[in-house]
């Protein structure tokens, strides 16, 4: 059930029906949605930043978690595919059992909805979902699992700015404990061949991380002294329960970048952020509005790559769909 | 003002403007609708889910009350019709009196929408504004008085898997008092000519409820021992306001259907539900999951269903503009 | 960089990108407005009230206040243009700083959108974020400073009951101390050659206001009884802090419009008012009702008005980028 299509000279693979996670995507995968959506980021220099590619597909946003720029970031890239978008917010609270985040599903399911871009606090919440109904699920985010469009848009950042992602040096800072854009990020860069160096107060890092082959510091000169990347995650103040961070100040006065720690990095070294940005907290206004910065690029690069993600699942269900009429086709007589 | 079109090889016909509920709606109308839902309902089958019939059409979505199946599924419907949507949610204590309801309306009639959708806690709230407006109003619940499209929705699954309703047997279990399904219901089925039980605790009957032709029973056992449909209602917590029900304990003990209950039925009985469900309140998850159930096929009719109102209160607004333009021909000399 | 476009016999020019408010806006280019909202005006009375004419812009509703009425008129004439349309709510406790709003413009802005129809509870806001971005602002209501949308739908339905502006006597009657549509419609009136009357408790009036070349005064006998035009305010009750307004009893009393007060008038004097209306406080339900009220007349023509700022400030861009295409050629070879 794989799907070729044609990208400049060289021919890429796409088989995948959902896109949950990171973990276990092949490099060639991975550079598959890249090179798409390095296309969909020329259409967005376009006066008219539209392509009717998606016309009658249906697209429900299922967030269950508050969410401003992803959501509008993936609303943007299904509107500009051509496809019927539907929003759909609800509390966590609301839904208390797997159960009924089942029935949810099932439902969105029988009103024939194609795709299901869903955030959930719920880690797997997307994988239990792709199991139970046709649709195919992207994952925007569950809980501090995986965010994956957030980690392809880093990387499309990466190697757009580096050239390529091989044998580059990218430093993660913050806290890595509660950080889904980390777990993505990790599995993502190391596809690339990318040497990944975590660094963030001890109390912020899991105990088993460096069991996944990336050097841990808690030492941030020695972190950024010669990295290609420094990629800033932002302090989740809603996630801390006050036992992990003494406080903002310390972690600014030791793990915050401002321009003085720019100074201690390479001059080629790019400033990378998430969103949204705690200005003087991890991040001083003056490095996030600098010359190293992509943190916009970042933004506008998302929409590029969740349309070349929408876009390469939709085409696997329309490759189902044409085997399906084969199958129906050889039965009958 | 009526409005004839082909359907196969019957005429079928279509005066309203509007569909407020389902009391006084003849059997022919009803047809007409089932009828023009069926053709929806191979679109939805269709890798293109979307028909162009309702291109520059505007329909606010006006929800009084929170909803997210209903709405999602009129929104759907919508877009599939290729109108344009809006979306308005409010919440009912902000609209105290009738006449600020009508503003309300006026003024999204001034803005030049063609149909409305909505629903509101407080009965007869839809009928009151198409008295004042000129855009068509779909009645998507009205307190415990109407909900015509869940009834027709209802209607269509039935009618799909019995072959037709005349002289059919559908037994409605739970809170009769507060459902507005169960009044649309009941018009319809008898309209349809089928044979209506309703069976719930004596305290959620209306005392008036016998009146209306339907046989009623507080005794399970006899009411879904020999009947085509068991239709089981949401218990809605939130209506209960602790005089009417002992405890869901109790409720589920006496009224709950699981697969007990389903042993005292016919093999051939449908098991059906409006949504969302209480899981092992009113229906045991392997009941609701399992071969008799029809839950799901309900709710991807309900688009089809939506779709065929909403085109069929469309062309009568098209046909009366013609009968105005001809009017003001005739006049002219 | 400005543009030209023939409307009729006669040739009109726009040269704005952005509409922050109607300060400093030219007789000549508010003209251009009313002139090309009469023809969007004429597209709302058609069967397809929709054109094609923006498919492909991205357009924002960026609400930092809640607002039901403007919000809907705006996405109706964006919808009716065709071009995409995102609603972003938010509540102004989220955006504490003027920085935060320009990391949240900014990152809008890397989103590739077109426009941005903003609402804040601050006044300046939209002019502070149109010098940070590139998209085009359209001021939807900032605190009490400026509603240019609005002042220009009231010019509209006056100019088209009235001929024009010129010499006409315009009386707004109200809360003139926290109102930005009083604003917004001193500005317009007097570039049209209007002449004003402002009239309200004098706890409700600013008091630098009569240097605006305005009549200011406080018996509303005399306000009315010679004029074209009573736009009546609302009364803001959110916005009374208690020291400003005894009563709304007492207010009804002495500024509240009912059939008494409109004996007073002049037969031909029109009543208006920007909505939403408390009934029988400000204005007498019968009156609001009433045959000189253009009320609804005003909410239709906010839609057109609404099409045509968005329609002018959108050539605009088309017009900028064809500038700098020129510009390109010109530095190639």
């Amino acid at each position: 059930m794989s799907f070729t299509h044609r990208l400049g000279e060289e021919q890429v693979s796409w088989t995948r029906k959902h896109l949950l996670g990171l973990e276990g995507v092949h490099r060639d995968e991975i550079l598959t949605i890249l090179d798409t959506a390095a296309r969909f980021r020329e259409v967005l220099e376009r006066p008219v930043k539209k392509v009717p590619t998606l016309r009658g597909v249906t697209i429900v946003n299922l967030f269950f978690e508050p969410s401003t720029r992803t959501r509008m970031s993936f609303e943007l890239a299904e509107k500009r595919l051509s496809a019927d978008t539907l929003n759909f917010s609800a509390s966590t609270s609301s839904v208390k059992k797997g159960e009924t985040l089942r029935d949810t599903a099932r439902n969105i399911e029988a009103m024939k909805v194609d795709i299901v871009v869903m955030r959930h606090s719920a880690p797997g919440a997307p994988h239990f979902l792709s199991q139970h109904i046709d649709a195919s699920i992207i994952n925007a985010g569950d809980g501090a699992h995986e965010h994956p469009t957030q980690a392809l848009l880093d990387l499309f950042t990466m190697r757009e700015r580096l050239g390529g992602l091989g044998g580059k040096r990218v430093t993660i800072v913050g806290d890595i404990r509660h950080s889904r854009v980390v777990r993505s990020n990790l599995w993502g860069l190391r596809a690339l061949g990318a040497e990944v160096t975590l660094c963030g107060p001890s109390t912020l890092m899991p105990a088993e991380i460096d069991r996944l082959g990336v050097r841990v510091t808690t030492d941030l000169h020695e972190a950024i002294a010669d990295t290609d990347v420094v990629n800033i995650l932002r302090i989740q103040r809603e996630r801390q329960d006050g036992c992990f961070l003494p406080s903002l100040r310390e972690y600014t006065r030791l793990f915050g970048i401002d321009a003085e720690r720019v100074a201690e990095m390479r001059p080629d070294t790019l400033i990378m952020h998430p969103g949204p940005i705690n200005r003087g907290v991890e991040l001083a206004p003056d490095v996030a509005d600098g010359e190293r910065s992509v943190i916009l690029e970042q933004v506008t690069n998302g929409v590029a790559v969740r349309m070349a993600i929408i876009y390469l699942v939709s085409r696997i269900r329309a490759a189902e769909r044409i085997e399906e009429l084969d199958i129906l086709a050889e039965v009958r007589p």
